[in-house]
């Protein structure tokens, strides 16, 4: 089976105004209520796969329920541990006159010790050999950097793929586990090494190979506009991006990495899976929702190259 | 029994974030989700006066949940028709760098002539003689304006006390039904009788007794920072407002309404019930919510005096 994690869920509530001015009323032309998180990205992505998974992870109140309404509605089983205070409701606001988007991402619920040690049992409970964990995104307020180490721990005692996609330095931690796969964008393997500069070609390789020799299996590094790399033991494969006509990246990170994650679960080569990975993460990225996978025109467009 | 009618509700989301740029990800300090709606509003105010009532409308989805369940927490009782679309949520955000609050008003579910339909058969098979029913607010998308006058209707033939708060014109179609009270502020008198300028006190009068004329029992009319003026055939009392530091006039309108209900309720006198609603209603507007009803200082301030 394959799990999600996601620790800090979200209601994306997306509004279309034609003006946002301080002070006075604003009434708005549309709004529409998503729900979202790295992890339950994921699922989504999975499942629109045909591949079974469940959801699990933290949250509250009414707006959780929200969320796993909709994963459940798709087909997903969930399994999040509950706090008193509610997810959290991210706004983004199209303003139409200034042709400008107003993001604001809101704090996460605290959560307390009890539930984060309730979760860690849970897993060790109910993860199995073989199973896959996908661990994506923030931490809601309460929640260390380290309790990634703490999960890490858990799949390698149970031999569970354990895959990461964060952007905290904390990751370097867990690369005595062995996890399966880490996905950084070039900004975050940048800054796992303390370095604050646009990566190119080499500079990536070299920085994913440390994180390999250090005990990571693969490393999928996302690149935007310029597509994305996959480095393991033996190969460097890039692959271009797609010329697209970018609407809405949210999400993209999280289509690429559910793609690949789920390409290899149907034992696709490592090619094959990179190249429907950014297909997939440039389908999302021009449009308002995730992919829906008619990628044909997309694979065309994306040569996989690999670099010795 | 008292009951409140909201047919367009709300939750407010009420954002707090140092800073506000556009087109990119603004972390923000805090936030907090309140149920709101201007009857859902009378309701608790009632309520923690002690005064039994029940919450009606329509609205949609889990942020209508929120709402009700935030009603029966406080031992209301509700009766919501529901609607496919979830009621909406309002944004309030105050950029502390700015010293600004940008507010977003978000348009309600549409609701079908089916739910309207079913919902005044609802009132008419619920509601009994000397029954108090208060309608607030605006409507949702496709209930017109002219369903006020299909409620007050149902009022006059069961003989029921109607209290009207909408800033609609076509309250003035509804006089023939002899409402209760209607409760204008000063700007929404001037529009029932096209006028747009600001009115002195015999203006305030003058326009309150055609109201009164056409069938009206009683007229409050709610002057902010000016106090309060009841208007009905036998007097015209103007009640001053207490020096407060306005922090969120919001609720201030609806508490003054339901405060003034609760008090002739009691059979409180028109002067004592107009003292009461001014000074709830200050202590409304001088917080982040409803007021507590600790009134004294307030009431020491306000004098209400009859215009002969």
């Amino acid at each position: 089976m394959i799990y999600t994690i996601t620790l800090n869920p979200a209601i994306d509530l997306v509004i279309i105004t034609k003006k946002l001015e301080a002070n006075t009323v604003n009434r708005t032309e549309n709004f529409e209520l998503q729900p979202n998180g790295k992890g339950v990205n994921v699922s989504f992505i999975l499942k629109k796969m045909g591949i079974k998974n469940m959801a699990t992870g933290i949250g509250g109140g009414f707006t959780l329920d929200y969320i796993t309404a909709g994963l459940e509605e798709k087909g997903i089983k969930t399994k999040f541990l509950k706090v008193k205070e509610p997810t959290r409701i991210n706004v983004f606001t199209r303003v139409l006159d200034q042709n400008v988007e107003y993001k604001e991402v809101n704090p996460g619920p605290e959560v307390g010790p009890e539930v984060q040690d309730k979760f860690l049992k849970y897993l060790k409970d109910t993860l199995k050999a073989d199973d896959t964990l996908i661990i994506s995104g923030s931490f809601s307020k309460g929640i260390k950097a380290e309790y990634l180490v703490e999960i890490a721990k858990i799949t390698a005692e149970k031999d569970i793929k354990l895959v990461i996609d964060s952007s905290s330095k904390v990751v370097l931690d867990t690369l005595q586990y062995q996890p399966y796969l880490l996905k950084p964008n070039d900004q975050e393997l940048a800054s796992f090494f303390d370095l604050n500069e646009k990566l190119d070609q080499e500079k990536i390789i070299e920085l994913a190979r440390k994180l390999i020799s250090a005990g990571c299996q693969n490393v999928l590094v996302s690149l935007g506009e310029n597509g994305a790399a996959l480095i393991n033991k033996d190969h460097a494969y890039f692959g271009n991006a797609p010329k697209i006509q970018a609407l809405n990246t949210a999400g993209a990170g999280d289509t690429m990495l559910g793609t690949f994650i789920g390409e290899k679960s149907k034992a696709k080569s490592d090619t094959a899976a990179l190249k429907s990975a950014i297909a997939a993460a440039s389908d999302t990225a021009s449009r308002s929702g995730l992919t829906d996978f008619k990628l044909e025109k997309y694979l065309k467009e994306i040569q996989v190259s690999e670099i010795k």
